[in-house]
């Protein structure tokens, strides 16, 4: 028997920008549709053109997709005719293939939210998806608040939901709006949905994670017959998010029944590009990405347990209920136990160190780390700065330069124009080859801004390196981290950099002090070393 | 009919600690186990006595709970009898009233990662739950990897439930160690378990969040029979966690089917605890609290979507599955949209501030949001910069004193000693009461310590305020969160600070600029201002 086919729809641009604090600018959501058509999810919500100039200009500069892109709308307001309703006409006129409209479909909302009687609602579902098909697109259509309203009158939610159909919707889409339905009332609800004449290959589920079970409640829905499923990346999403595709997409093609029963347009090779995406949006939008996730995050194979370490490295199933690298993501092994060394030399191998198991310098390595993260150091997300720590300990580490000393002024006064203004100055001074280097810079920018001392230090210690100067010329500083410790008078701060160059690679370097500037500083010296090491400079002669 | 018991088992202190990254200190442990006893738990497990000194010592000095206090352990190892095994001898010298071990149920895992015979380890749970019931102690059997085992060979799995029943075991923990068990099945072999022998009453769950679904897992297990559910505050846990408690509980408490079947030991008003419960373990974690996280996160009750927020205003359940102030949670309507206005209103009396509906001050201070945030300031957390702005467009915000111009120096170079040391030392011109003062401090600590270019800065400002000085001598900084809002080269840095004064009162503040010393400057400057306004302090004459 063949498989059936389950269809994925993503609404990261359109619920996914209801997030607390996430607006997308048309550019980033250019790149999220690409990454999520490359991905294979059947449907790209966009926005709701119209609604702001963002949505309006993504429709109009999206290239083509292998998916469905899709526009967001509601259905038509009362009094009017489809035709003649202009928010409609400009959700019509992003031009898509396909189109979602949401509409009412609990009684109580109906008469309190839109003040109209329960027939004109229905009158209007079925004039607006009509209006759609006869354009020739592709209906959707998104029952609001459906399972509320199932619960408090049955045969109206469905009366609406049968309106759409009827008027030619291919899909019709079971909204868990304020997010309150546990999964087993979703399941049972879905059931009798489909026992009341919309079949399941007509339906799709949209559930929201307000009691942690948005996941679950998706499941629970396809298990009953469903055969659509919403949600968006990373569970971004009005409120506490929408169902989570990052989470269900693996289940979907890695776990029985589903595996079995399905079949999704996400290959093995997309969705092992699944935690890189994942990332991917979070660097977008300027987050942490959160370690503790399902199946992407940076903890979702991390052993820290004694006995669980100690077995996994016998053989992995023992505490892994599916490969990490399934997803593109990896098996942490804490370096503090007595997993640590093998685990240590893996990764050491991945940075281009081949180093045998016999090496003296691999307990040295684990000593200093054990050390340094006890100071404050953390190594999780600065790669580059604990391979110059290994390298170092393995003599592989060449001594560019080294810094003498440097000052940093920051001063804030009023300019001559009787205006408070500030302005950092950093004195950077370096022996290379041999010979002494002052360098000087300030924090002003073209535009005449004052950037902060880490800017003013930054260019002081890239202004004169000698022949040094060429490979960090296209180096540039684009992320900053800073965290406190431990807090209190004891207070120390941890700075994490993110560098870029010119040949797109990215790296982090992490700096401890108590003092801000110092820790900085040792972040930025940090990231020079290692693009020197990449760039396959060799130490003074 | 009666409702039946649920009984709450807390593991945050002992799998809660096994989350990367999370190492609790003796101290710490003791705060939460005193808040897990306040919110209506049953069980607190506190760790694995005799693992290492931070347990052990927990248990010597934690106090008497209301709670059963729940020391955590292993059964004993093979060819030695449960008297003479001291990792148990150490389990049972912690001396609680319950002791919960983990023993194998998995065929797989007793002849691979144990290398013993089935017999024996059935052997072993017996003995091991014999000679806990034998000591007077209420024992628990953690059931590891069960449901993978159950799957595998379900007559072993059930077999060895029934040896620590038999020999005594109040409770039989159902664990799904690698947490990759659909909520589906775990309520379908729940009630084969419960067919095979082992009453409803007498059994626990165990679930981890490695599918997103630990929440829901815990939830079919209840409704298939088990009278024990087992997680974490926040969902603290390995890899991905543990199923959440602080999800859980709102749920058993506030929705059908469970709010009618069952009573827990969670009060309404431990309920209305519950955020600020959640709150306080991110702070000792010194994490930033999530967002979204179901019922107690701040995102959880924010409407940012148009139509929801007028909603919202007429009626809070149109878009809310429940009443956010239940969890001690509030709503939050976004100032941006139509809503603004009342939404301000609510907030500005709740810091004391009652304000008419016609004030045209209102409108400004919107506009004014709106702009700062755009800049990259951000008001969420900044609760005091945001009560001095609405102040000052209000016209309730005294001009305490006025910062004529401040410089910081940053140096490192080498000491007499030949040894790379910094120091940063700042001065700070104010007129207060007509005044000019000038303070000059430098960021050396008593121990000789330097703590940076903010300490001396803060320093230099509290050194002399005239007649403030008194006001603001309890003040101390406690937290200092830095993050750049704009990448590349126009980066902007935002700092959050949290103050904290004698009176237990901690408030955050924020500032914006390019340059981190003088956003965290002005951040300082209105932590001072915020504390004087509390203090009741008058501006100049």
């Amino acid at each position: 028997m063949g498989k059936e086919r389950l269809s994925l729809y993503d609404t990261t641009l359109r619920d996914g920008q209801q997030t607390q604090g996430v607006q997308f600018s048309t550019a980033e959501k250019l790149r999220i549709a690409a990454a999520l058509d490359a991905l294979g999810i059947d449907y790209i919500e966009g926005g709701w053109p119209g609604a702001n100039p963002t949505d309006s200009a993504f429709f109009d500069e999206v290239p083509k997709t292998r998916a469905t892109l899709t526009a967001f709308g509601m259905t038509k307001r009362a009094g009017r005719s489809a035709a003649n309703d202009e928010v409609l006409a400009a959700v019509l006129n992003a031009g898509t293939a396909a189109v979602c409209l949401v509409g009412k479909t609990h009684d109580f909302h109906v008469t309190t939210a839109l003040g109209i009687t329960l027939e004109e609602n229905i009158a209007n579902i079925a004039a607006s998806v009509s209006h759609l098909v006869g354009q020739g697109r592709e209906a959707l259509f998104d029952a609001e608040h459906f399972f509320d309203g199932y619960k408090a009158n049955a045969p109206y939610a469905l009366d609406c939901l049968r309106a759409a159909l009827e008027a030619g919707a291919r899909w019709i889409v079971l909204c868990d709006t304020n997010g309150g339905t546990l999964p087993h009332e979703i399941g049972q609800i879905v059931r009798d949905v489909i026992e009341n004449g919309v079949p399941g290959d007509r339906l799709g589920i949209h559930t929201h994670n307000d009691t942690e079970t948005a996941v679950a409640g998706s499941l629970a829905a396809i298990m009953a017959g469903a055969r659509q499923v919403q949600g968006t990346l990373n569970g971004l999403g009005e409120r506490c998010g929408n169902a989570n595709l990052t989470a269900l997409i693996p289940t979907l093609l890695l776990k029985a029944p589903y595996k079995d029963k399905f079949e999704i347009g996400v290959t093995d090779e997309a969705l092992a590009g699944l935690t890189r995406t994942s990332r991917m949006l979070d660097d977008i939008l300027n987050r942490v990405p959160q370690k503790q996730v399902a199946y992407v995050g940076a903890s979702a194979f991390a052993h820290k347990a004694g006995l669980h370490a100690s077995a996994i490295l016998k053989d992995p199933t023992t505490y892994e209920h599916v490969d990490p690298a399934l997803m593109g993501n990896r098996r942490v092994v804490p370096m503090s136990n007595q997993a640590g060394q093998s685990n240590l030399r893996r990764r050491l191998g991945e940075m281009g160190l081949e180093v045998d198991k016999s090496e003296p310098a691999l307990a040295r390595i684990l000593d200093r780390v054990k050390e340094l993260e006890s100071e404050g150091y953390s190594y999780d997300t600065a790669q580059a700065s604990f391979e110059l720590l290994a390298r170092d300990e393995l003599g592989l580490l060449p001594e560019f330069f080294e810094v003498k000393r440097y000052r940093v002024t920051v001063e804030r006064r009023k300019n001559k124009y009787n205006k408070m203004v500030s302005l950092s100055e950093a004195v950077v001074v370096v022996k290379v080859d041999g010979e002494k280097k002052l360098s000087v810079s300030e924090s002003m920018d073209e535009a005449g801004n004052d950037r902060g001392p880490v800017n003013a230090l930054s260019k002081a210690l890239a202004k004169d390196l000698g022949r040094y100067q060429e490979a960090i010329d296209d180096m540039r500083l684009v992320d900053f981290k800073v965290r406190i410790t431990q807090g209190g008078t004891e207070a120390v701060t941890r700075v994490i950099i993110d560098s870029e160059d010119g040949q797109g690679r990215r790296w982090a370097t992490v700096g401890v002090s108590a003092n801000i500037v110092d820790a900085s500083f040792e972040a930025l010296l940090d990231a020079v070393r290692w693009k020197l090491v990449r760039d396959g400079e060799t130490g003074a002669a």
